[in-house]
């Protein structure tokens, strides 16, 4: 059972299997046996194509949960990388290959904290393979799944690439929402000398455009960044240089804080857009994909940050900056806070984390783990 | 001879040949056979692919001048024409076919007109086939050919279909100029839950476009309208629903009164556009396709107006509306006017005028011929 307790080692293995989202290439029958062998009971539930796992072992007292994903973002040109993206290895002191960071270093790290800790209070893992993904058929329907059958989690640490240039730097205890939309625009086609019989739906797209870019949705505040709107697109109907096209359509992302709900967002936006259209006709296709949050359960974060802290010196700033992950479904369940390895080459070319920052994120799951009990006793 | 004084069967003939811009198909051959016929000396100039033709008759006194095309825009689907567009007919009270009213039924009509005079002035025809192309190759090289070769021309009537509900209500007097122009903005890619790490260039765009929609060039004047900034288009780079793009660029065209100059134009949006941009990286290509002008020759617009109400009863209102013609050119040479058929099915699918407006024009141009040569001995 030796193994068990070397994260790179179980790192390496789950990084070997090329699980490009939302393929699994046997990474969950890896940890599957490994969780078996540390007496843990195994689900193995499939929605879709998407393979997810829950995991528990012990009764009898709060049970911390820790979340997570197999499955990895595509590799882009293999030709790219100094090594094999799937073929991992330990080089120059760093561990290589595609889901180093992001986060099958995080997964080999705490299944060896669980291996090496001697007394720990109940446990889960929930990992899915949909992270990457829409995440439709991951760890959204899981919890769903979870309240069916009455498993029950009290506080989740989720295993994402928190840190930004040194492991223990940044913890994240909340995100930001996250809505996408595309406003379009309908006018009526025209010659540009006779624009009195044309309805030119430009500037209605310009006028919305510019009322969204002015608008100012809150000033943020202690734990939050403000909210905030982009434009990430605008086109018009292709026409000749000298016809006024008959549809403009804009697409914008706000990413905001729980000053906001998805709901009165787009109440509020809806009626900016409307008031900029001056009449005008408008459709939009409004999508909310994740709402804010943040954790409210101070002593958790407390425990992260002293875990942290102790193991490297540093106390990780508690921070909700950043994309989304899926502790925005799990915080609608329990407490939610996220620590794991630097991201810097999250997502790129080369990805690779410092081999020693493996070793100390398991030194730091095994304090939490341990603590845990110790607080929830 | 008797053949040469029918309108009708001269524009019929003329639009029997598919002269679709540049291609010639005959037409301009037809034109020379009858000019030589009724004693015009004949020039024909190719230049690139178009073929024109400059013809005078008669010396001693002022020149008037006819100008028009035989070329004509695309029929587009043929199967959507109730007649096959180069088949010419009279049928129901109507000449039909493409060119009825741009503008071979024009020319016609001038041929025609000459044809019946018994005493006519120095007289010249200048005709391109290429009015309704890119308009490099025809009438303005042709006027540098004519000042080469020391053919002077005093005034000029061109036959463009001037007239809108009906024969004689609107004649042109002036045009305004226009330009096209691309706005690109370049800023930085980026995902959108980092703005601060990307250059949006989309609110630049943005910024600009309102900048340009707000713009008021000035507010028109007796003969002119206010001049019009129309946006045409607004595009970004394609990219994923996450992402910031790099470059945004925006398209429009102004119609512009003689107020301005194609320069001081655009200094002045240069400026306008240079503010808005607020220090974000822009780049275009403003091309002037015509200045504005007005006819600033009063007797040449009453010889016009007063010929055409004798025959109709209306007094053609003098106008400057609508798209540019080649008198954009042919007024810097001398002063020149526009008197043709009613446009309201030009470059449309069954395009056609009442046969009885031909005839009339027939007689209105008749007119103008022969007051012009009064007015000026």
């Amino acid at each position: 059972m030796s193994d068990l307790t070397d994260p790179l080692f179980l790192a390496s293995k789950l990084m070997a299997c090329p699980s490009v989202t939302p393929k699994d290439e046997g990474a969950q029958d890896l940890l599957e046996s490994w969780l078996k062998e540390l007496g843990f009971t195994v689900h193995r539930q499939t929605f879709g194509e998407v393979p997810n796992l829950y995991a528990t072992r012990g009764e009898g007292g709060k049970r911390l949960c820790f979340a997570g994903h197999t499955d990895v973002v595509p590799p882009g040109k293999t030709a790219d990388w100094q090594n094999d993206p799937f073929e991992p290895k330990v080089e120059d002191g760093m561990l290589k290959g595609r889901g180093a960071s992001d986060m099958k270093g995080a997964i080999g790290a705490f299944v060896a904290a669980v291996a090496r800790a001697e007394d720990t209070p109940p446990l889960a893992l929930l990992i899915t393979g949909d992270e990457e993904g829409p995440g439709l058929d991951g760890t959204k329907k899981m919890l769903g799944w979870m309240e069916e059958q009455g498993h029950r989690i009290d506080h989740c640490l989720v295993g994402e690439p928190t840190s930004r240039e040194a492991l223990g730097d940044m913890m994240k205890v909340g995100r930001r929402g996250s809505m996408n939309c595309v406003v379009t625009v309908t006018g009526r086609q025209g010659h540009v000398a006779y624009p009195d019989r044309a309805e030119n739906p430009i500037p209605v797209a310009v006028r919305i455009a510019e009322a969204l870019r002015v608008l100012v949705l809150d000033n943020g505040y202690e734990h939050f960044q403000p909210s905030n709107l982009e434009l990430t697109a605008i086109t018009s109907a292709e026409t000749a240089e000298n016809v006024i096209p008959a549809e403009a359509a804009l697409r914008f992302n706000v990413r905001f804080n729980p000053t906001w709900s998805g709901e009165r967002l787009l109440e509020s936006l809806h009626e900016a857009i409307d008031a900029a259209a001056e009449g005008a006709r408008w459709s939009w296709n409004p999508r909310v994909s994740g709402e804010a949050f943040l954790n409210q359960d101070e002593e958790l974060t407390v425990l992260v940050q002293t875990s942290v802290q102790e193991v490297t010196g540093k106390t990780p700033e508690p921070s909700t900056s950043g994309g989304t992950s899926d502790a925005r479904f799990i915080s609608k369940v329990c407490p939610t806070v996220e620590f794991g390895l630097p991201g810097a080459t999250m997502h790129q070319v080369d990805e690779q984390v410092p081999a020693k920052d493996v070793e100390k994120l398991t030194d730091i799951y095994a304090l939490i783990i341990e603590r845990y009990g110790k607080l929830t006793a």
